[in-house]
């Protein structure tokens, strides 16, 4: 049912979906478009592409399903573009990691009469650096891909048909589809990926400060370290978007671990010490 | 020279050290000896060591190298029996996790004329689980050991070769030989040790109370998520002593952590969390 499909944005969720979805036989022709200009030819001779498009709204208007895969803004951008240019029978759906302010501007924008459909999504998978170059046809293999749909949403039968087709090639790319209400994923997503990776920016960030003129000493600290820290190598502009739209949420989880730190300095040498290590035992069980 | 060595504990450290030792031809006597009866005879099935010692006191009278490998606490106690029941022309040594009251013990009860040599060492190896069942023969391959040896060590002739020719087995298990004072050492892995350590099971303690109850959204945070939170799995016996003996250097990394936070919270909005990321890049590019 799909014949065309655009990607917006040929880093390396964008272009790991378009070797994925050829990976997983999809037979329709895939455009790609990228603002930086390096990284669609890279797609294309990866062959995750098979044209590149020079406008990416025209490219858009030509396809069934557009794929926009850029940070949380520059969705919410091309949302406000694509909405008055694309007609009813056309699916747009995303990647962006926080799905608040996303799902609002579907709402207000698509998923009305005469309006393109527009599916909310969220792959739980990628790399600490981004760009084409590092792009993996498996990479959404056994990962969890959220979608944060609108119940009221109301479709043309043929977009609401797109939006099945999609979900299907979603589970045929490996992953695990998972619903769930959009301030609810942000909330959840907050303690799950964006909490662990603001402590590897701090505590990297806290020992770069104090002992990173000291090279050779990051080898006392061996693997554990090396784990910990590893977050710490993403770059600043993959997460300015999220900070800024799910702030609040980041805040509060953020608070919350620095009380658990202060708990356990002060219990260092308590019983509660051993409440902590049991509880954080229990996490690692189940 | 070394032709007798005894390994008082046969959990993970100590068995990995006997197999080591075999794997890098050591062809002398090595005895065992473990509190818990299981762990010694899986360490002689394993070929760790030869025989497995009913009298650890008598084990080290007759051994030219004695290597405690127990917890802090428990190393402690036994450099107290050992001290008045050994010559002088015999070594003692460890894998303790801390050494400032070790090597205080050290000063105070050996390295002096009569009494037997000491000297405090620390691999920078583990897993996050204990026991002889895990041990590997290359565990200290291109891991650190430190040694943090005092200056003013006095020593008969033959117990200051042993020394040295422990330095070598070392060297020759693949491990690479930091020396460091005690102090510098204790304040050194507070930051890369054990604030990696706590930060992880603080982080792991929290998310059980705040999304334990949904173990599938567990997936949610892939990669990421289980590699902050692997060292949740370490149980709470290998790390009392370790809080209990190097107490305000984790209270002061904890607490520079928990300010770090802070410090990233409130900046979530603003150009200081691009710093933070570059700082923490930094870290990392090293």
């Amino acid at each position: 049912m799909i014949e065309r499909i655009a990607i917006l944005g040929t880093g390396l969720l964008g272009t790991s979906a378009g070797l994925a979805l050829r990976a997983a036989g999809f037979k329709g022709a895939i455009t790609g478009w990228n603002r930086s200009p390096e990284q669609a030819p890279t797609a294309l001779k990866m062959g995750a592409i098979d044209s590149i498009a020079a406008d990416a709204i025209e490219t858009a208007r030509e396809s069934h399903v557009v794929l926009l895969a850029v940070p949380v803004f520059a969705i919410i951008d091309f949302m406000e573009q694509l909405a008055p240019a694309l007609g009813p029978d056309r699916l747009v759906t995303d990647v962006g990691s926080t799905k608040g302010q996303i799902a609002a501007a579907a709402a207000r924008l698509y998923n009305q009469p005469g309006r393109a459909a527009f599916l909310p999504g969220h792959p739980m998978a990628g790399k600490e650096q981004g760009g084409a170059a590092l792009a993996d046809a498996a990479l959404f293999r056994g990962a969890v891909w959220i979608f944060t749909d609108d119940p009221e949403a109301q479709r043309s039968a043929f977009s609401a048909g797109l939006a099945t087709a999609w979900r299907g090639w979603v589970a045929a790319l490996g992953a695990k589809i998972v619903d769930l209400d959009a301030a609810r994923h942000d909330e959840l997503v907050a303690w799950v990926s964006h909490l662990p990776q603001f402590v590897s920016t701090a505590l990297s960030a806290l020992l770069e400060d104090r002992v990173g003129e000291a090279p050779e000493l990051k080898d006392v600290g061996g693997r554990a370290l090396r784990e910990m820290t590893r977050l710490g190598a993403s770059p600043f502009s993959m997460w300015r978007d999220i900070a800024h739209t799910n702030t609040a949420n980041i805040e509060a989880v953020l608070h919350a671990l620095e009380q658990r730190l202060a708990h356990l300095r002060e219990n260092l040498r308590t019983p509660a010490l051993r409440d902590e290590f049991e509880q954080a035992n229990r996490f690692r069980r189940e």
